[in-house]
């Protein structure tokens, strides 16, 4: 398993590590039993945070269980603050590791609940705690899931600006739609007000369907077929991009892992004989 | 047709088969005028008894012809278990069959019958029946269409990691969606508590828009809005996933392993003599 | 433009063409001005004899202009029987004609006037007179579109066994999903009988989502997200089927117009050098 | 940055550019930082003026601040007056500037306001003045999006035909079973006449399912049923076309036309130098 970028720079088989180094060994990787146990851990206690504030909404449970709920969840908020104070004095770079994504997420994860001490209305910091599940995304980091979700990202990724140009046009077509259908249908079938209307071109073209606004007069359910056959043919169209991009990045995970013995260039397809970049042979 | 794992070690083509591994043959097998005939009954009975099953659960016929439904009921019980006890006795490893699935399955199409006897309650032992469907897929094994279902399912299982992460990942964007709604919505609008939320923004993003729970608020509206287009937009990433897999899968059958011994160039069509490159025989 | 096989024999460009070979030209060819304007008369009154029959049945127009719609359906009825007269007499075989897909749906566009005259409750047979519109695709065989519908046809018939393993696995799917509904939910949410209860697992399957039935119970809607998630995700197999045979089937046509001097033989890679069949030089 | 052939014949680096010559290059590109500021200038014009139309169509808004609202209608409308002005004065051809596509949109973009101050009944006139959203696309044309928006749209161009056989075929489909609804579900169930039964087909067929209308009987839901799974499954089509051209629009981009010149073999990688097959510099 090789080391990520934000890992302590003493080298993996040093026969004395600084027990900061074996923190950050057990907290940040995940290739000694140690390691492994503390991320199950981990994930135990994310999934039974996150289980405590679903149960902690559902009104009767909390009326039943709710001291029982409040308890677990200072035990899950301060076993996260130890963790979080733990991650932030093993790493090398405290502030570098504090500002990035996983640590805001970390530090997110602890304070609502220090927050519902000083402020009334913990009824909006209950969401912010309900992020703590992304940071299960930190142990997948560490997984041999990794491979799979960098592949699926690289090709969303390069395929992100013919998305963006079809968001554009989709953007354009339910404007234009939910202007009409407010024309067309008015008041009385729910079309109060532009806005509304581009809400119900966007629950039609993507064939969400709700049926709680839907076209009374004739005319309207003509333009409402234009806009359902519409949205039922232009989804091959993120799909055809996605398709395409994902199939050139699996090709190239195809491609021979072979890099070349002069200018260690890699990336040959795997019929290759000569080094695309230097012309010697592979 | 090749025998499978499960089949009598006797030789095809032995002069004399004894009459257990002939039974085998009949009951097991399906490249013989018993087996198919056998096979042919197999199949109506399984429907049959899946049709009683369902007839039996509309009021205004099972008070019609509750009593023929019974019987029928047990008609089809009896011969089940004639056919699994034949199955037990004709086969080599009668306890390896009884702990296979498909042992697993035709001893669950005739224990309710039988409990519901000494039970109360056949309510609940009524979808135990309806698993007999299941058996329909023992003949499927045998024939011509398992070469296709084997190819789907080889291409679904090589894209059963990709497909993991997707399924993390909108499991993820579901919980997230689901608490803020409950957050934006409240108890008004349907949104009673972050599971239930959760259920809604599950409807929404796989475009299935129920309706029974649907924003009232604006803002809500715009998230709303967001988690359909999202919903239409990364259905692209299974179809993807699936589509270059299957690419994959297809072709490996379609391309002949063939090299050619000249130039020892390969990818060349199963209908090929002669190798495209450089025309000597294959 | 090739004939096609019900043509009449004679040759095309025969100086004197008899009467009845000169009418089968006009009637099921398209090459010649007499054909195309016929044609386009006949796709005329196929669709303003549909549009009729759909007006018909707006009971607002029918109380206002029943009459007249009579009076015009009785003209595209006489019109019809005078074309399907004329066909049967022009064309070599009267008989295979008259048993053909196209010589049946042309009979049926008659037919139910005429039996309206007889029969009370024409009611029923208003659906039969919208089969007329199926006599588009006769105009449809003779133009350009023919090519693009046969290669659609070609990926769809040899996807076709792969497509019908799909549907089996859906029907077990909703009649498993459907029974286990119906023992969760019971008649107080509208599961009333597993047919039912089955007829909501395939409105939820294919996200379709009306919501005339709907889980209500906490269980039943985990069950319910786990229908909606399996059926936005296996749209990705009849998906992937079929665009991986439709690139194929393109493909082909992209392939080489090439044939080998030797033997004739074609459907070369476009890289070939050397005929895969008998090892000439291209 | 090419030049459009609407451009300015003058050439780009002229030392000396008449003022209309420059005006034309600020109005009508973007590769000036004059011209980058008069395009992001006008987006925020239009977005904002778009957006001032959907506010006034909310009522309590409209009710609020009305006098606001319409004061900033008509300041937008002179700038764009002004704005269509200079176009039409600094373009080379004023005629076939105001007969273009875009020259229609931006007259189409004022001419609506002052309508309103002779004719009565702005309400139909509002959404006209929706239209100037597509003005966007104007800067769009002269972005970097461009690319991947013609991709898109030659991929599309060029699966239109086929994509015409299938709409033409659901059309087929959407009229026969919604005449067959029609005969089976009757009035009762909403399926009034055979045009609103056409538009539940298509309701259900294109998975939207709004639920407005919904078959009561065991045979309409039988029926419904078979409409579901078929739209379920056809929507593998048009996905299928477009992924597949999608496949050989990109692949003509990824592919270099370079071809070796010892070996003549292409098919090279863009990036590569020398012959992947015999190794000489290409």
């Amino acid at each position: 398993m090789s080391r990520f970028p934000d890992d302590n720079p003493l080298p993996e088989k040093a026969p004395l590590l600084s027990w900061r180094a074996r923190m950050h060994e057990v907290i940040f990787e995940a290739d000694t039993p140690a390691g492994k146990a503390f991320d199950v851990l981990l994930i135990v206690c994310i999934l039974g945070s996150v289980l405590a504030v679903m149960l902690d909404s559902v009104k009767s449970i909390r009326l039943a269980y709710g001291p029982l709920l409040t308890t677990v969840e200072w035990i899950f908020t301060v076993l996260f603050t130890i963790e979080y104070l733990l991650r932030l004095f093993s790493v090398g770079k405290p502030l570098k590791y504090a500002g990035s994504f996983f640590g805001i997420v970390d530090l997110l994860a602890v304070i609502p609940t220090y927050l519902s001490l000083v402020l009334p209305g913990t009824h909006y910091l209950l969401v912010i705690r309900v992020l703590r599940i992304l940071r299960i995304f930190r142990i997948l980091k560490l997984v041999q899931y990794l491979s799979e979700a960098r592949m699926l990202m690289q090709a969303l990724r390069s395929s992100g600006r013919k998305i963006t140009v079809f968001l554009f046009a989709v953007l354009t077509m339910v404007i234009i739609f939910g202007s009409l259908m407010y024309m067309i249908e008015g008041e009385a079938a729910g079309f109060t007000s532009i806005p509304r209307s581009i809400y119900w071109a966007i629950v039609t073209l993507t064939t969400v369907g709700y049926g709680d606004i839907s076209p009374q007069t004739n005319f309207g359910q003509v333009v409402a077929s234009v806009v359902m056959v519409l949205g039922y043919g232009i989804i091959a169209v993120p799909t055809g991009i996605v398709t395409v991009e994902m199939g050139q990045a699996f090709r190239k995970k195809g491609v021979s892992t072979q890099s070349c013995q002069e200018c260690s260039a890699d990336g040959h397809d795997p019929d290759a004989v000569h080094c695309k970049y230097c012309g010697s042979k592979l």
